[in-house]
């Protein structure tokens, strides 16, 4: 079985200077907060380790994604890129852009898709001025991203911005109103906003949801399932946000909850496959 | 035991207008994202089978709700007392009424009393112009209402609205502290606010909650069962949301969840008939 | 084993004008719509009850809060330090302010601590004027006892304001976020959002948390117990919130929850002994 592992940030190039791996030690706290221990491979920045955890955990492909952030740091489209040429069959990039010229940002989009990479990640609440996900600024990526029928991912869970309104799901939702043709898939799970992200994703059929690491351990964790279990199966994707979380370790935990079997295949692959429009 | 069923649209007059049977696939999409299957009934859009429903489900009683929509479909307090009418032991009626003229939504109220109508139905997000619950242009209707004692139904849960904003349980909050005697059922439950409806509803003694559909296999669900035996044991209001929850299939399910069985009449009729006045 | 009750208002001095003992019925109704059943020494009045009923807790201390309160009534920091000495093995202190003069605020903060008290309580959402958690008119007092190293409680959940958008935890958010070093405990666990404060606490360790009464019952008492066995072990506050709940059976209902027994003694005592920075 092939498994997609949705969002992983790789211990090379611009990677390396971001915060999760230049304070290694708020990245393990963080970990530990979740009950889990570290990656090995993370500790060691190896690459080599990395790929042999993927191995082991069965992944056999890994989505990585740019970014351009005020605060944990930013990583090239060139760089995605060349990871991607690196290991080709390993990874799948996807590309980021700084928003603040409309102009300049739609030529990014257009740059990340001629360098091979199936997507754009946007960061709204961790950009140098934090937008909200529906900020009025971010509307013609948004509009050009639908018309180009180019996929968008938004980490608009967790820490992704100044406070919590930033991951409130009410600005996702009325993007995924405005834009009812643009796929649409919420890295971090919209996290703590469970029930309300969930609410968002069962009336709007673009949204997929990646809970990755928030489904570790953390409130919420049984309706994140139950949804993945139900209206969810075709739109959840499976991630493990790592290095937050191991490859290997997210795996086991993912593979012992209580997910019909029959579902894993869709869930840990054929939604991201389709998602990214992989051939 | 008698049964009122809350909220149920039977397939007549201008609710076969409406997009849930209009748009029938779109329904039994939504029936299905719940787990359950669509009635039988709803797909053949007929009265004698919903009626036969209704017995095997021993749902003496379904309350009919008159709607003025933008996106659903409207339906005028002369159908729902027609309705009543035909089958005055199957059925009471709910009015509604188009906030957007203060002195005819009043006379609007005044009509429908007089149809025998038992209350008053508002879907502030689904008016062609939306609103909060808490707009002002709502607050002459609010008070006349408590003025003459009559109560009031709103839908403020799932899509009732433009976006997630709409059934944030804070408007709500305002309507029911600034109007203390006025008796508020909240119909979806405010879904997925499952929690911050539950707060409002444990400080407010005027509301009382009717989760209907979104009990069927969403997130919360746990909470609103754990509340129905607690605290809103004298609040809580038995709904299918049918036609997109049959009668027959709710009634199975409801019946399913650990719920304190000598609650069971008050959950599924007393509470029901105290909030319509029923005799 | 010491236990520390984090909040508990004794019925003596000015706590006994205050609406929780001046309209017992409306409190025990409260205590019942918890599934609990009032105290006796609630009912009665009677301190001696209430230390008899800590003996049999095994509570060896609770900690008073003044209040300044338009809503729910107030308790001044003379009320708070004369119980502390009356009874300096039982209670410790914590003072509260009026926010409306600046000054005056500063220097009631500087009497409490003369007074011997161990923090200063804020309720933003009950003063006389109801303000918002993050509101500019707190931020001087944030600011000074972020410098003055005085830990600072806030009561940010259940009825805390005149609406739901008082406990939202965004704002608790800000402050947290803006006064990095100063320890901010929130009393009534920020219910109802409870997956939201959690997430607070996850990203700001300066945030401590005590769900108190509203982890009887109440929907996300299990995400409140997952912390506390996880990440919020460090930080997480016992406390009865008597007289809402007695501290008798607050201590029997908390220890019968699946919390992991070696935390005990830090959720119990230590993390209130160090937030309080007591001896």
């Amino acid at each position: 079985m092939s498994v997609i592992d949705f969002r992983l940030r790789p211990p090379v190039k611009g990677f390396l200077d971001m915060v999760m791996y230049a304070k290694a030690e708020r990245r393990d706290g963080i970990t530990r907060n979740h009950g889990m221990q570290p990656a090995a491979s993370a500790q060691a920045k190896s690459m080599d380790m990395l790929l042999a955890e993927m191995d082991e955990a069965g992944v056999t492909c890994g989505v990585v994604m740019g970014r351009y952030s005020g605060l944990y740091g930013s990583v090239s489209n060139s760089d995605v890129a060349e990871i991607v040429r690196t290991w080709p069959r390993r990874f799948v990039g996807v590309g980021s852009l700084d928003p603040s010229e409309r102009k300049r940002a739609i030529a990014q989009i257009d740059e990340a898709i001629a360098l091979g990479l199936k997507g754009i990640n946007l960061e709204p609440g961790s950009y140098p001025q934090p937008l909200h996900t529906d900020d009025r600024r971010l509307y013609p990526i948004y509009a050009y991203c639908e018309d180009k029928d180019i996929p968008v991912t938004i980490m608009a869970g967790g820490s992704a911005g100044p406070d919590l309104s930033y991951t409130n799901p009410v600005h996702v939702d009325r993007v995924a109103a405005d834009f009812p043709q643009l796929r649409i898939a919420i890295t971090h799970g919209a996290w703590p906003w469970v029930s309300e992200i969930l609410h968002v994703a069962f009336r709007r059929p673009n949204v997929y949801l990646s809970p990755d690491q928030y489904l570790c351990n953390m409130p919420g964790m049984e309706d994140y399932v139950r949804a993945a279990n139900g209206f969810l199966a075709e739109r959840f994707l499976y991630a493990s946000s790592y290095p937050f979380i191991g490859v290997q370790r997210y795996a086991e935990w993912f593979r012992a909850l209580p997910i019909r079997p029959e579902l894993l295949p869709q869930l840990m692959y054929s939604n991201a496959a389709r998602f990214l429009s992989l051939a």
